[in-house]
């Protein structure tokens, strides 16, 4: 079964609001394994819109419209689709009564042309709106149907929950499932290469997108029952993890501190932070996951030198010698704070974020990460390259949470990390120690 | 002159994404004064795209497209709109070379896919792409255009404000200019009612929307020549400012950290942060700010108890006798965190994010903030509810920068700020001191 979603409203085409809409429905058909071909955005314009209209019944079997359905003049959607769906519109006194009353419970005058919102299908059915005064309606034609809902996502999604998903269930039949999966550290060309022999399925499909800095997968299959959905998506997740190996790190979740929480919590160990160029987003992404007080009490944003000093140990001639920005630096600073808040894992970053600050020696997008975790301390030197101070700033935290996260999995740590006891000098261009 | 936006992409068919390009795309459009008509969204599939293509290229002038042109197979919009506009794709050897730069700057191998990447059209344009690999192009034909660019909004905003938008600007005659004004501490309703006035002129335009609980104004102006729409855009803002008192705090920034940073820079001030509940989210604000590193040095994310005590001295008899969540521990905080640092001011903030941890004294959403400056400690208690943990945190932050903001310019402080002298006990229920 073909939908298309079209959403009418001049406040979508200047741009004054996002079409949350169009996402929820189409994430919603997609559940219920309805395809959805094409979505598109019109203003409140009988022309535009009949045009709109019938091409959409040419090529699809429902029409999900959001908007258009309010009092004033220029609302005519319904009127529109009436006339292409071979309807006409009826006034319905109990519908009427609802608004009225509405008006009357809310203390607010009802102006006239509420009364167009009484109007419902001749032949068409009307849906009720629990959080609103104008109905939903369905016209349908033959096997195909259009379904118009209000416009406001707090009117649309309660009304599509329980009247509209019930109804479209009833059309289709089966069940469809979908599992996310993410990976870190490979780019989405490579990535393609090592999954391409499940592209080409159709079910279960397989889909990647890459994400700040990162690579998502959608595995998704339909069947039956949610059952039988459930376990033919969940073997082709099997695979394809089995096929990516370390750069998989977790199962339906938004993000690296979502998984390195929970490995935290179920080890029982605490994690510390001392930061200097991303001065606390890794704190705060590992403190924005529920539950994070278990693993973390302690994380500082040391971003003089001073502060390095003072408040976690890093020593005067370190800083003297080998400068902030160094991996000598990173290593003490991991150390130190781990130390500092008898933490069994502590992080240290430290970089040039830019956009000014570089040198050739050490250009803007370089940072260095260490971990501090069983008397080693681990390094890895990343070189973002002028992409901004955000996105230097972002690619930091990803690489220190995945490191943490290859850590505490028993994963080999990243293929140019350095080891060292605690306590050696983390010399990072001296050294040339092995990676695990 | 009229336009349609087509967004590219299967993932914003799943309803995986929100498709903010298409009203990124619009309200800029609606600046240049150009009309869009219609948005659409399309997957990656050939027919359907082709059939998009022909139908916008029927009734539009400039077609503008966001996404497919990524490296992977199933990115075709650039050869089908190529097809559309009787344009051809030809190999650039310059844009190979950057993407093979690219992959050697970070690190990463480059797949033989990324070939396709560095195709541009043989009569059309290439656009420079300064944030990733795939350039944005241009096809023409007679006075109808195409311009294709990447679907990353990373990518996209700053392709088209470097380049796009000069290249429209060209194809429109005559000036634009925007001023985007921020404020902070009302609503969206009670600003209308405020700016009233001044929403029906049609130059300037003053157009009001809410943003991460704030509100931003455009004032946009067209005339002959920038300096004229300047001077336009300039006297109504002035205006518009004077309207809105000490809740206006910027104008062209991005948020209140690119107002506080530089005050505190011009006054000579350092800031300290002292966090528990947002955990690093406000240190984080603070440094993405070029040129931070000039008014901070420390903050600290003092998630545990012990650690509020051992890092930044709260006393142990307030955390016991008050709670981690009072406003004594926030003013303990914002004091003691100004002394660790040395700093002028210090910032102190605990509260409960959620969406556990609530009890019926202290529920979820519940913080208190602390700002010490000049031997003072000034207190404010927010009630954010359930309305998720990252909101919760965002807010926290949101209100410290408005304190520090008013603070620094000599304005009251907010309506319910309390204040004490440092050292005084900071109990916001028994105190009744009036605000600032």
């Amino acid at each position: 079964m073909k939908a298309e979603i079209i959403a009418v409203g001049t406040e979508l085409l200047l741009g004054d609001i996002v079409n949350t809409n169009a996402q929820y429905l189409a994430k919603e058909l997609a559940q219920l394994g309805i395809t959805v071909h094409y979505q598109s955005v019109v203003g409140d314009n009988p022309a535009r819109l009949t045009e709109c209209v019938k091409q959409a019944k040419s090529r699809s079997d429902i029409l999900l419209f959001s908007g258009g359905l309010g009092p004033t003049e220029d609302d005519l959607t319904k009127e529109t689709v009436a006339a292409a769906f071979g309807d006409t519109l009826v006034f319905d006194a109990a519908q009427m009564e609802k608004i009225e009353s509405f008006f009357k419970r809310t203390g607010r005058p009802m102006a006239p042309n509420n009364r167009k919102q009484a109007m419902i299908p001749a032949h068409g059915k009307k849906i009720e709106n629990d959080n609103g005064t104008a109905p939903g309606v369905i016209f349908a034609d033959g096997t195909q149907y259009a379904i118009l809902m209000p416009g406001p996502p707090k009117e649309l999604k309660p009304m599509f929950e329980a009247r509209v998903k019930p109804f479209l269930k009833s059309l289709c039949g089966g069940a469809i499932v979908s599992i996310s999966m993410r990976e870190f550290g490979i780019g989405e060309s490579h990535l393609e290469t090592i999954v391409k022999p499940f592209l080409d399925d159709t079910n279960p499909t397989t889909a990647l997108y890459a994400k700040d800095g990162e690579v998502l997968l959608r595995i998704t299959a339909k069947a039956e029952s949610t059952l039988q959905a459930q376990s033919i998506c969940a073997a082709r997740a099997d695979e394809v993890q089995a096929a990516l190996g370390a750069f998989y790190y977790g199962r339906d979740v938004d993000g690296l501190e979502e998984v390195v929480v929970p490995l935290l919590a179920q080890k029982q160990l605490q994690i510390a932070t001392a930061e200097s160029c991303t001065g606390g987003l890794l704190s705060s992404r590992i403190t924005n996951v529920s539950g994070a007080s278990s693993v973390f009490s302690f994380g500082c944003c040391t971003y003089a030198n001073i502060a390095k000093e003072k408040a976690i140990g890093v020593s005067h001639a370190t800083l003297q010698q080998f400068g902030a920005v160094s991996s000598q630096t990173a290593g003490e600073m991991a150390a130190g704070v781990a130390k500092a808040a008898s933490a069994h894992i502590g992080v240290g970053i430290t970089g040039i974020a830019g956009p000014t600050g570089g040198t050739p020696e050490k250009p803007v997008g370089l940072v260095y990460i260490g971990v501090y975790y069983n008397q080693k301390v681990y390094i890895k030197k990343i070189t973002e390259g002028e992409r901004g101070r955000a996105h230097v700033r972002w690619m930091a935290t990803q690489n220190a949470l995945d490191m943490v996260r290859r850590l505490l999995q028993g994963l080999p740590c990243a293929e140019d990390v350095q080891i060292f006891c605690a306590g050696e000098p983390a010399d990072i261009n001296r050294h040339t120690k092995s990676s695990i």
